[in-house]
């Protein structure tokens, strides 16, 4: 994977600036067992030791790592230098940090109150990191722009990658209808898809104890729940499944939704043209330079004025390497999204769009689509569901 | 797994006090994104939104935890109290902490400039958490000592676990004993041993671009190295393997070595005997009570009177839900290592020993055993290689 990475590092160096760096410093270890969300766009594999992975706005590249992990680094040729050391990382960062920013400067790094996925940096690395700069012509600042950017804007490769993730989804979308059968429990479709998946050598986009969230019916849990033994497939269900499939290291997020019956009733057809309808009025004022609050709003006014409660989340959210991918959201300005609804939407970010209503006695009844946001306004990833098949 | 978490919640209660706080909290979001590693212990699966998982020293278990994710919680019967919230945890977190301390005192937060596995807590949750705390007459401290001890002292079964993963390790050693023939790559039995790791369900104790490491001869790239597609196993070589396999959340990390020839020459039998002797050398010495420099400079005290180098790393580390567990290590009193060789070893850790000998134009020969402590002393989880196998 390693043109992927090179890739993303000399898109780095033209996003530095975004932080008002001059320099951006993933500071990290044991990442096996405590990731930087960040780092896997810059290095494939881990790393043990203290080390810091630095990128200038001048684009220099400089690693310095414990000497067991140099090699792989050497052998990427993603690097302008990589610097082992074994005892102490200290005087070996400050000397490169000396010829990067020979008259000092500010320097970003991974840390955000808003997004999780530029907040990568532990307290206990950041106490490190300022006893090692002390005394230096060093400011640290956040790296939230540059980092949120660098994952948000994807590449061609990055693209295509959660293409096929989204192909090996619609796939398992299929399965899930052939097997999902009166008196089947939502745990039984839970085993079945990780049994394919395992097959199919795919990954799971969240947690794979949450995901496919399978419910079937009134008294399922929504949400984040785990698929229960004893709730089956009945008639008169909404069936609902929500899934994240990871490919390649890049993931998709969809929702579909089955009527189990003969023929949809009424109640149900009105729940979909109005979730359809709100998740359109989302679509539509989707492009560059719009703010995910404004799209969030408009979807959520639809559904309102369709006389249907609000939904209790954001409309949507990035996705890349995870299915919450962290950025700009297209949500509501609540505290716990701190500044992610205000961030202006950039071309070539990939969100989904997503709501749904509970119908009384029948079920939940969410959609959840893909979008790509082109220079024009956003293009669906796969055609998004249309009717409401019956199962 | 739901016994496991219980149990470890148990323990964490009795644990509060050692790191002179009222209450243990840890405090997350996204966690399938960028995890706390002392989660897992505490709670099986993922949470979204931020959350609070809370142990006070009376014993009172609370999580504060976005709507959608409360279910799966309350289901598991190991808290409490399961207080959910829609907008901000603010509020929330501040009316439970509180009800949990009600004339304030000190609360413990996953932060650790020795131990990534007690320095879950990221700088940006932990300006968001100094920010909601603000004015409230609570202290935070470090976590460290209550995290480093829940973690390190296995309950019996974590380490029913741990033996199950070692028994596939030992059975994988078999596995790649008959694959490794002259003229393979180490790529092609690294990839071996993915497939087989695939079929029977395992996973891997660290980064699986580099487990396991596979070396033969003397131009392998040794340490945290990628398997080489070009070099391959020819007579003469040193073939070595280190290899950490993970079931039901838990790892093993074992070093094992082969000489490819018809029968070991004298260089190569000499390294051996010394390795072994270091590794019991520090054996001998491993003990509740001592600290692990101690035992360290053991082990590279007899390395040298041997004539060898001492290694650039440290003896040994804990081994538990990933390979490198944190904790108490058995190193050296270097500045990458913090405190963590200073902290007295306890009854019921796991623990590698490990070290190797560069020999020329053989390779590398590397051995690793892993022990766990009991009152009167370290006691092998499987026999120590003894003796040099021909491949």
């Amino acid at each position: 994977m390693s043109s992927l990475t090179r890739e993303k590092l000399a898109q780095a160096v033209a996003l530095v600036p975004r932080s008002g760096a001059d320099l951006w410093l993933t500071f990290v270890r044991e990442t096996s067992a405590a990731g930087d969300p960040a780092l896997p766009l810059i290095l494939d594999g881990g790393l043990t030791w203290q080390s810091a992975l630095m990128v200038s706005a001048t684009g220099d590249k400089v690693a310095v790592v414990g000497n067991y992990d140099a090699d792989p680094l050497i052998a990427s040729g993603d690097w302008d230098r990589v610097v082992p050391y074994v005892q102490d990382i200290a005087p070996v960062l400050r000397e490169e940090l000396a010829k990067l920013l020979p008259s000092g400067g500010k320097i970003a790094v991974n840390m955000s109150e808003s997004d999780v996925m530029a907040d990568g940096l532990t307290h206990g690395m950041f106490v490190v990191l300022t006893k090692i700069l002390d005394g230096l012509p060093y400011e640290l600042v956040s790296a939230e722009r540059t980092v949120m950017a660098l994952r948000g804007i994807k590449s061609s490769e990055e693209l295509a990658r959660i293409r096929e993730a989204l192909s090996e989804t619609v796939t398992m979308f299929g399965d899930i209808a052939s097997f999902a059968k009166i008196g089947v429990t939502e745990r039984a479709v839970y085993n079945h898809v990780h049994a394919l998946a395992k097959e199919r050598g795919l990954g799971f986009s969240w947690d794979p104890h949450g995901d496919p969230i399978v419910n079937s019916g009134p008294d399922s849990m929504i949400g984040h729940g785990i698929p229960s033994d004893t709730i089956t497939i009945q008639p008169g269900h909404i069936f609902h499944i929500d899934l994240g499939l990871t490919k390649n290291g890049y993931s998709s997020d969809i929702q579909r939704c089955w009527f189990v019956g003969d023929s949809v009733p009424e109640d149900v057809t009105h729940a979909l043209e109005s979730v359809k309808r709100a998740i359109r009025a989302g679509f539509a004022l989707l492009k560059p330079g719009v703010q995910g609050w404004e799209v969030d709003a408009a979807a959520r006014a639809s559904l309102i004025a369709d006389g249907y409660p609000e939904y209790m989340h954001a409309l949507g959210h990035q996705v890349g390497r995870v299915a919450h991918d962290g950025g700009a959201i297209l949500g509501p300005k609540w505290e716990r999204y701190g500044n992610t609804p205000m961030i202006p939407v950039e071309e070539g970010e990939v969100y989904t769009i997503e709501l749904g209503i509970t119908v009384p006695n029948r079920g939940y009844l969410g959609l959840e689509e893909m979008v790509v946001v082109r220079a024009d306004g956003a293009e669906w990833l796969i055609p998004p569901q249309e009717s409401m098949p019956l199962l």
